[in-house]
Order: C-alpha cells, then structure tokens, then sequence
C-alpha cells in the first residue's frame, strides 16, 4: 500500500484525491484506506496510500474522488461474449414446456450458436460482441476474459480468438483469450478427429501466433471425459499456454481434482465439487470460479461447496458466464447479488471474487485486481455509500467513473 | 384493436407507424399485429391496427419505429419506492451471520427504514423516490403504484402518500398511490390504538383528501391477523377506497380467500396460497400480484402455485416490489426473467403480467395495460428482435423509446 517515499516530488500522470479506497490488497479482507490518493504514472499505480501519508505528487491531471468508495476496475473472468445471434426464445419454448431434447433435435441449444457464429464475418461478430461489452464496462470492469468455443471448426475458432484480441483496440479494457475449442464435439463432427485437431493443429498454432492466453475444456457427460480433457491440458502446457476447466457443473466428475493436477489457473461452475476436490484446488493454487447467472438460469439447486472452499483455503472468484444459453447475464452487479443470495457468499468474498481473486483465476494477479503500486491503475469509482450497496441492490449501475491503465474511459 | 372508419381522415397528435404490436388485448396472448400504427390524439390511442386497415389518418407529428416491437408501457403495480435511507449493511451482516432478529434488535430492519423515513423533509424523499422512479422508468413504466408504510405515524404517512402522488409532476407517469398504513405496528406503538388511528382516522382523512387510491393490508404472523385486516378493509370500503393485501407469503394465512372476500382489486406474494384461495380469487376477479424479487433475496423456497391460478383461471401480475428490505430490485426485466426462472411463468404470462395484468391489479384496466382505442397512449418501443428477449437476457435495457400519454418522454 506503500511506495517509496522520494525527497524530490514523485512525478505523476494522474493524481486521485478524495478516495475511500478499497484496495484489496492482503490476503483476505477489502483492505479500506479512508481520505486515500492513487499517483499513477505511465498507466501503473505509482503510490497508494492515505492523503496524510502521501509523499509530494508532481501531478499533471488530478481528479478529486469527492469522498467516494473507489475499488479495483471489476474483472470478469469467465465470459463467452463472442457469439452471433439469439436463443431467448429457446428460453421461451423451454418455459412452454419443450424439453432440452425437443430444441436439440430442432437444431436449436449451442448448435444454433455455432451456426450463427459461423455464419457471422469478423466485422459482425465484433459489432456484436462490443454491444456485451459495452454492459460489462457500463458496471466497471477494466479486464475481461472471452472463451472461443462457438466454431468448433479451425477457421470460426481463429476468428472468434482475433475478434476477442482485437475487442481491446475498440474500447479501453484489458482482455484475456482462452481458446475453448473442447466446448463440445462440432454437430455432426467425429469425436477423434475434432479432438485431434485441438490438440494437434489448433493449440500449437494458437500458442505460436499468441491469439489466447490459455486452454479450457469442458469436463462434463454431455461434453468431454477426463482423459479427453488431460490430453488436452497436456497439449495446452506443451505449447506453453495456461489451463482452466469448466467442470463439475451438473455431477462430480472429480473434475477440480484433474485441474489441480494439472496447475490449473481455475476450474469454474463446481457446483458438485468434493471436499477433496477443494482441498486439492487449494493446494494447487487453483481457482474456484462460480457462475451463479448460470446456477439461477438453469434452475439447479445443488449448491458449490462454499464451506468447504473457506475451509480449505481455496480462492473463490465470482464472474458472469456471459454467453447465449445458459447465463445471457451482462451484469457482473446481478451475478454478486446471486453470488450472496444463491450460494450464501459474503459481500467481502464477492467483491474480492470480481476483483483480485479473479486476477488470479486469469493468472494476473502480479498486474491487477488490487490496487498496489506497481499494479496496472485500473480504477472503479461508486456513487455508493457503502460498498455493500454495489452488491445488496439490483438496479441501474452506481459506476461514477471508470480508469483503464490511468485513463478515464 | 379497430376504431370507426371515418370518412374524412381522422385527426391526430401522433401518428406511430412501422410497429410490430403486442396489444395485449384479448384475454390471453400478446395480440400481435404486424406492421401495426398507433394513432393518438389527445393523450389517448385514436386508432390502433394493421397498417393495411388503416383509415385516412392525418398527423400532427409522426414516429417510425422502425419495424421494432412495441407493446403497452410497462405497469408496475407493487412498489415502495418512497422512503428514506439504505439498508444494504443489513444485506452484509446477514451474509456474515447475523441473523434477523439481532438486526431488528440493534435497531435495523423496517425501524430503520422508518426512522430514516420520519427524517427525510417532503424534498428529500421525492429527490430520493425519482433516483428510483427513473430506474423503473428506463425500463420502459408508464405508470407505478406506490404504497405508503414506512411512516406509520400520521404526519409521515400523509408525508409518503403526498410525495408519491407529487412525482407525477415530476416526471412523465401516471402514479397509482396505495395508503399502506397497515403495514407494521409502528416501533414501541401500541397495536389497538394504532389500528384505531388507521381505521377511523386516517383512512378517512385521506379518501376525503384524494391522497390514496387504494388501502393496503400485511396480512401475516408477523403483521396483521385476518380480523384486524377485515377492519382495515370494511374501513376502506366505508370511505369508498378499493382495497389489496400483501398476503401468504411466509405461511397460509387464508389471505387470499380473505381478499377475494372483500373484493380486493389484488392480493400479493401468495407463495403458500391454497388452491381454494386461488379459485376464490378467480371468482371475486382478485388478481393475484407474484414478486420474485423478494422471494428471491429473502432465499424463500415455497413457490405460489401458478398451476393452481391458471387451472382457476386467476389473473396473474407480476411486479417488483420495490423496497429498501427484502426487494432494493429497480428492474421489472430481472423481475421478469425471475417470474420464468423462479416461478415457471411462461413469457406471454409475464409479458402480460406487467401490463394488463397489472393494470387489473391497480383497476385500471379501462384506461392502461394495452394497446386499445380509447387508452391513454402509454407505449415502449424496443430494440429487440424477439420479445422474449425482454425477458430472457439480463442486462441494458433495450428500450428504444417510451410514450407517456402520447408524449415521448
Ligand atoms: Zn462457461
Ligand atoms: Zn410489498
């Protein structure tokens, strides 16, 4: 929380006076310093601290917080924002009374997407993609994380990756690539064949063109098993890239024990995780990313171990799951307030689960989610008078302003 | 959904053309007219119908919509949204363990709300009420009740019901008021004496005064027994005032048999509702208001028995509740999206619930809820594809225009 205290005046960018600051650095807790100041300079945080404690600031900008609570800019780490088209009246037909089955068979579920995604050129997936955005950037997040995972075929899979690298050209915001090509076998696909070409072909190429920043998987009955999932980690850590895993969403598949194994950055959902399996995330340094929209939007009660996570010590990060099916949610405020209401997570746990707990589900957490020298200066300002507020009510968002890398955007 | 062809053109202020419709009118559906315009004059809906069967009609102004979807404006007709002060610390503290009752012992819960509220001048609470209206009014509202409840003495309750019909002079809707003063005993008040202030003085005062529209009861363990909300509604009845109940939301209190007795225009939350008080409310017409909100974020578990109301073939709004305790929702579209997910409401229910549905509820139906020659000119346009979009997805609202009376606003 403390720089180095200089006998000439500390040059800066940018001066922030004012702040309630909830820094989230320190192991637990929101880390508040009242009447704080962050100096940036060169878009990183070059002094936090309380305004009696600052050294003397050369500032070129200075923006008075005029005693608002500022946190880090909210990070989503789990999004699959990239996609084409719509499948609000699947929700429709479902509530009618058509079962899952029924809307497969008529081509609809993540086969619509996957055609529409398909069927969308770079320019359109894009222009859909900002809209989404835009809703999370409305709420503060300053990094976002966005899963291929809707081509399942080599050209769709590279264009989701571009599209989503190249959402950070158009708006100011961090963002973080996963290439999910093992989100399901392509309709009407060969399974060995599709796995091969994950493996083989797509994630040697994607690693050695740098268009994601890690492998995920999707470990489920209706997707893919265990050994379907350890080759594809095998392969991802081969070429160098990071690994997730959506897993244990709709039954235990020992599918948090598999990504610890494998040094997993995260595993995500958990909902029918074991004690063991969080022990064994913990021990890992393995994140546990819940997705309440998703538990709400498709009506299941099993509830992630949450007890267990505290008493193993497992981080716990909270995102949206952004995507057409099952979590349309462009609300990282609607997902906190299901986090706590749905799963019985703290305010405080909330507010580190979309902050510096998701930088670490994403493997950043030495460049954001807290506000810490050093640190990228990505910055939430709320017109809140307390921070529970940001998590305790459902309405128009309290952002009062938003700095991505010290720039208010 | 057709007027009278006239010979001449028919005059008018407005003329919306290019709209896809869901009037709403009908007993059920959404009553879609396809390349549909809305002729308006005087505040009121002229003609209404395909573009194709239209009269000679000569406007003042016209509104291409666009081909987008148009339906009735929105009807929130359950809401508390006139108080002071915030409880989202309360919301923390339980997430940490405390339960209900110590809160309520350390002064918090509705006492809180009560207190802020005797606090706050006539200025502060509208400058506090709009924060909210306008939130509702995002969405696409054009008309809001509100119930008074949280002054429980004389001088603020007449305070909350003055402020709440004010606001109508403050933005463009129409406000249902709701004389709620039933709703608690008032922190260290005694209970005969204040059922006597309620019913033989204040509900007096205000019909004679206009300042209500309605009375309102809580009937529940916690609040008021059967008998002592028969005399607030016999009261009610005797003054000329339309009566509604909150009612089994916490445990079946026979409430909505007791409302649907006294020819309540609603009674509300209904989750342990029999399905003789469902078939009892059919027959009275007792419209049975549902808020997912709060059931919801009070984590309740027993659903209203919506097969039980559509099988007696009651009414069904929905609403959201708005309230600083058990529903701080400012969104009738996550409301929406929780009346499918939570209660299995199937879309065109709730598409129908916070229109027309709900103007039944406020016994408004003749002149608000649909698209209708004769009705005030309430519409939203939206930018969606589908209408179940509306309701499928959580997020920005896509309102893409609202007319209040004619007015965009
Ligand atoms: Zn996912
Ligand atoms: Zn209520």
């Amino acid at each position: 929380m403390q720089g180095v205290r200089c006998v000439t005046a500390l040059k800066a960018d940018l001066l922030l006076t004012g702040a309630r600051l909830a820094t989230m650095a320190g192991p637990a807790g929101l880390g508040v310093v009242e009447d704080g100041v962050v100096a940036v300079a060169g878009g990183r945080i070059a002094w936090v601290g309380p305004a009696g404690e600052a050294p003397s600031i050369d500032a070129a900008e200075r923006f008075d917080c005029g005693g608002r609570w500022v946190t880090p800019g909210v990070v989503d780490c789990h999004t699959h924002l990239v996609f084409a088209g719509n499948r609000a009246d699947e929700f429709a037909r479902r509530l009618a009374g058509e079962s899952y089955a029924d809307i497969a068979r008529s081509g609809g579920g993540i086969a619509a997407t996957v055609r529409a995604t398909r069927a969308a050129n770079e320019a359109a997936l894009t222009a859909a993609s900002l809209k989404r955005l835009d809703a999370l950037l409305a709420e503060g997040v300053t990094t976002v994380e966005i899963k291929s995972g809707y081509g399942l075929d080599e050209e769709t899979e590279l264009r989701q990756l571009r599209v989503a690298r190249g959402l950070a050209a158009h708006r100011r915001v961090s963002v973080a690539v996963t290439y999910l090509g093992a989100h399901a076998v392509p309709p009407g696909g060969d399974r060995a064949a599709y796995l091969d070409l994950v493996c083989e072909r797509m994630i040697p190429c994607i690693a050695a063109e740098g268009l994601a920043d890690a492998v995920d998987v999707f470990q489920e009955g209706i997707a893919f098993d265990a050994a379907e999932c350890a080759r594809v980690f095998a392969a991802a850590q081969a070429a160098g890239l990071a690994v997730k895993s959506h897993a244990d969403q709709l039954s235990d598949g020992d599918g948090a024990a598999l990504a610890a194994r494998h040094g997993a950055l995260s595993t995500d959902h958990l909902e029918y995780t074991s004690e063991a399996g969080a022990r064994a995330m913990a021990q890992a340094g393995t994140v546990a990313v819940l997705l309440p929209g998703a538990f709400l939007m498709i009506n299941e009660t099993h509830r992630p171990p949450i007890a267990a996570f505290r008493a193993a010590g497992t981080r716990m990060a909270v995102a949206t799951d952004l995507n057409p099916g099952s979590s349309p949610i462009a609300s990282p405020r609607v997902c906190a307030t299901l986090a706590c209401v749905l799963f019985g997570m703290t305010v405080d746990e909330v507010l580190r689960g979309f902050t510096i707990e998701a930088a670490h589900a994403l493997g950043r957490a030495d460049r954001i989610g807290s506000i810490a020298a050093g640190k990228d200066a990505d910055l939430a300002v709320w017109s809140v008078e307390t921070l529970s507020e940001l998590v305790a009510q459902i309405g128009p968002s309290p952002l009062f302003a938003r700095f991505h890398q010290g720039v208010r955007a």
